[in-house]
This record gives C-alpha cells, sequence and structure tokens, in this order.
C-alpha cells in the first residue's frame, strides 16, 4: 500500500512593519517551500503596537499582488488583529505555525513587550497556535537579511518536526553579521534592560509644545544565558516566551503577608446563597 | 527633637478610558488624601491599547481644568505614553506609587496583556514605580464604584506602608457588587483563558466589506486560585504580574532538545577577535 502523501503545513505569516517591508518577503522567500503560507500583515507600519487590538472602528481586509502566488492579505488594522482575522476570516481554522516578522530591527530583552511583531506572535500562541517571531538588529531597509532568513529556516524546519507544545512562543534575535560571523544559536532568557525616556520638546509654529519620544536602552542583566549577552557575543537568541504573566513567587509571599480578614457580612451574604440555591432545588 | 514631619509620598495616577471618565475621578476621590496626586491620562479612550507606544509622530500634553486642585494633564497618547511622558516631563522623577484605573469593566485573565489600564501600571512597574491597576466588572459609565474605592484605597494603603519590591505590579479586579456583598480578596494566578473571535462581516455603501471584532470569552482553568474563581465567588482579585516573560521551563526543555552545533567557521571568528584583542593589548 502507498504510503498517503502527508499534507503540507499551514504556515500565517505576518509581521509589524507592513506587508510591503522587506523584511516579511524576506521570511516569506527563506521558509515558502515548507508549507502552505498565508500572509495577513499591516497595509501600513505598525511598530511599537504591542498587544493594541482595534475596539470602536472596524477592519478592512484586502487582498495584496505583492504575492501573486499565494492568499496574501494588507490588513489595517495591528499585528495582533491581523493574526485574529487571519484564523476566522482568511484561513478559517487555525493555522500549523505562525511566523511573524523578519523585523527591522531587535525585539530582545524588554522590546518584547512594545513590539508588534512579538504580539502578533504571542497572539497566535494564546490561541494555540505555535508561533515565532524573528528580528534583524537592523533598522535599515537595506539590511542584509541573508543570515536571518538561515536560521528562520532552520527554526522553522525545527518547529514543524517536534510540536513542542500548543502555546510554544519563541522570540528569535539574530545579529548583525554576515553568517559566517555568527556562532550559532543561545536559548536564552529576556534580559532585564529598559529604555532611559527622554522626550525632546519642540514648539510647533503656534507656539504649542509638542513631544518627541526617545530613549537610551540600558542593559541592567549580566547574565551569561540573557539575550542580550548572546547577541554582543555573536550568537542567535532564542527566548521561549509566555504570557502566563502571574509572578508565582510574589504570589506566594502576599498569600502570607496580605491575609485578608472576611468580610464581617459575609455569612449574611453565604446564607443569602444557600437560601436561593434550596430553592433552586425545591 | 521634634520628630520629622515624614514626606507625603507622590502618586501618578492614570487609565485607559480618558481622564474624563468616572472610574479615573473615583480612584482619585478614593485615595486622595494619601499623598499628592499627580493625574497624566489620555485625551481620549484608550481601551485595547496593550502595551502600544507612540512612535513616529509627537506627543501633546495638556493641563487638564477638570481636576483644578492638583497637577493634572491630559495626554494625546496611550496609557502607557502617558507613564513616560509623566515621569520625564511633569513629575521630573519617579513617584512612589503608580495606579491606574478605576478600569470600566474586567482586566482579569488574558485580558491583562491587552488592557491600557494594565499596561500603563506595567510600564511603571517596568521603570522601578510600584504600581496597581485597579478595574470594575462593569463597563457602564454609570457604575457603582464605591466598594472598588474601599479596595483601591485598602490597597493604596498597603502598597505605600509596604514596600514589597520596586517592580511590584498588581492586577486587581472587583467584582460589580455592594460592598456588603464582597467576601473580600483573594490573592490569585491569572486564569488560562481566552476570546473566542468571530468577525461581523458587512458591506460600507460603496459595497466593499468591513469587520467587527467580536468574541466569547472562554475560561478553560478550573483552578481554584484564578482570577476568574475569585471574581465568580464574590471576591476581588489581586493577581502579581510580572514583566519578563521567559518560560523558564520551556527553556530547559529546549537546551536539552535544540542542542546547537557550532558553526563550522566559529574558530575562525574566535581567532579574529583574539587576534584584535592581542593587538589591542599590545
Amino acid at each position: 500500500m502507498a504510503k498517503a502523501k502527508k499534507q503540507k503545513p499551514t504556515i500565517l505569516i505576518t509581521n509589524d512593519d507592513s506587508i510591503a517591508a522587506p523584511g516579511i518577503r524576506a521570511l516569506y522567500e527563506a521558509v515558502k517551500d515548507l508549507g502552505r503560507i498565508v500572509i495577513v500583515a499591516p497595509d501600513k507600519p505598525q511598530s511599537g503596537m504591542g498587544h493594541a487590538i482595534t475596539l470602536g472602528h472596524p477592519l478592512r481586509l484586502q487582498k495584496s499582488d505583492l504575492y501573486p502566488d499565494i492568499e496574501a492579505y494588507s490588513c489595517s488594522g495591528t499585528p495582533v488583529d491581523c493574526v485574529k482575522l487571519a484564523v476566522d476570516k482568511v484561513l478559517h481554522r487555525k493555522p500549523d505555525l505562525c511566523l511573524s516578522g523578519i523585523n527591522h530591527g531587535p525585539n530582545h530583552s524588554i522590546n518584547v513587550i512594545y513590539s508588534g511583531t512579538m504580539s502578533a506572535a504571542m497572539e497566535a500562541a494564546i490561541e494555540s497556535i505555535p508561533a515565532v517571531g524573528f528580528s534583524l538588529m537592523n533598522y535599515g531597509m537595506n539590511a542584509d537579511f541573508s543570515a536571518a532568513q538561515h536560521y528562520a529556516r532552520r527554526i522553522t524546519e525545527k518547529m514543524l518536526k517536534n510540536r513542542l507544545s500548543k502555546h510554544i512562543l519563541l522570540n528569535v534575535n539574530i545579529p548583525d553579521f554576515p553568517l559566517s560571523e555568527i556562532k550559532g544559536y543561545k536559548i536564552c532568557k529576556q534580559a532585564y534592560a529598559k529604555y532611559q525616556e527622554k522626550f525632546i520638546e519642540r514648539k510647533d509654529p503656534g507656539g504649542r509644545k509638542y513631544y518627541w519620544l526617545t530613549g537610551e536602552f540600558l542593559n541592567f542583566d549580566n547574565a551569561k544565558d540573557s539575550d542580550v549577552w548572546a547577541l554582543a557575543n555573536n550568537y542567535v537568541s532564542i527566548v521561549p516566551v509566555e504570557f502566563d504573566l502571574t509572578d508565582y513567587t510574589v504570589k506566594k509571599r502576599l498569600e502570607t503577608l496580605w491575609k485578608d480578614k472576611p468580610n464581617r457580612n459575609v455569612k449574611a451574604v453565604e446564607k443569602k446563597v444557600v437560601k436561593k440555591s434550596m430553592r433552586k432545588s425545591e
């Protein structure tokens, strides 16, 4: 009996730099033969949108002619909206994998929280779709994506081969070096780093003040398994990310420190509940 | 010698429903005598903005006459922008505490990720400012905030009394009941829950499709220490939240499963590095 031909996996690709960005094309080119590729990506740059969703006004979805060989749509919403719309209105089912990127610029350390690229991937993971976000440490539109493509392909192959968990979510950052100068990849933790904000104050022609957000990146983490360390040492960093934000250590401390005195009226409330349920069972 | 009068703590208040929302006023009224209050809040509703920041265009800050007794500003940006601007351009230093809310509507379970209210509080925690987000389980503009105010005050007093950690961040949800029917608070974990999306498709007068995001909330978590459980049982839920999103369990697994073969060129790269550093020390 002939072995049944294995069905190609469906891979959803999105990003936050828009469907027209070179980075998403680089990602598509790197993995296009590994499955049935569907692209749903923002119609305009959406960097720094974090996990924003569009409430209060509707969304548009437009067939894109930038990718004539596949199903590709631009969406008027945020990266997270793209994933939601792709699942509900384009694929009509969950894809086997969601890839986001390749982002123009790093998303290591604390950037994971602000990044539209990573938030799109996280939305997929919440919806039980394994997901990876890729980011190259170069903001340029003419950046060389070849090393990033090499690692995007390797990691995508790994993700398709071993289904580690339906909620698996990886944050992959690639140093801006030729492939030959990259030492390999490292499984890392998110470095504790932040931005020291410095708003630049200007005045408009009418004399009213306005502010530009700028900031200095400060790394406070010296651990050798942090993503910032790996990237500074010519490694690709891979951080497994979770969306359960509970701080279980603090939870334990507070359970002891913040013991609540029960509401004096609690008995009355419980009696009422008991009475109600008794009535129901009568 | 007379005991030095203790300086009042500075409390930054923000939200995502806008400076004009009844919820932020309820929060202000509940805690106004506990410190020097400064308000910096969005000039329009910003629900669902997650951790979005404003890149690519500038921000406005406008003195608000809604709170004539204190320093209060409306900001044209996102809730996270409000916290950043407040620290850099209004306070010129870190406040002792940041309170966000009281949100009109719940932010339990997975909502913590989409919520502008909680993202503003998280931004404060990243910046080493202890922070609490408060949300009432009622979307109405005429909601009764009195029970929420009671718990907001109690929790704020606790936060001011014991500095638990500079990164402490609490997600507090209050059931929509009179105070007498609330049993107390519970320290909880974030429930695993998500939204089952269902976009509503319509056509505009020109015949082009557009989509409204709607969804059904699905709770998959039966744990009795989850926030969803606590709220369903008439408790206020308090979830300690962290911004290190590393999944350390998966990290450990991947360190074994995904061992990397070092780049064949790695020796060459290292030699180059060694040579360079030797040159430096010559």
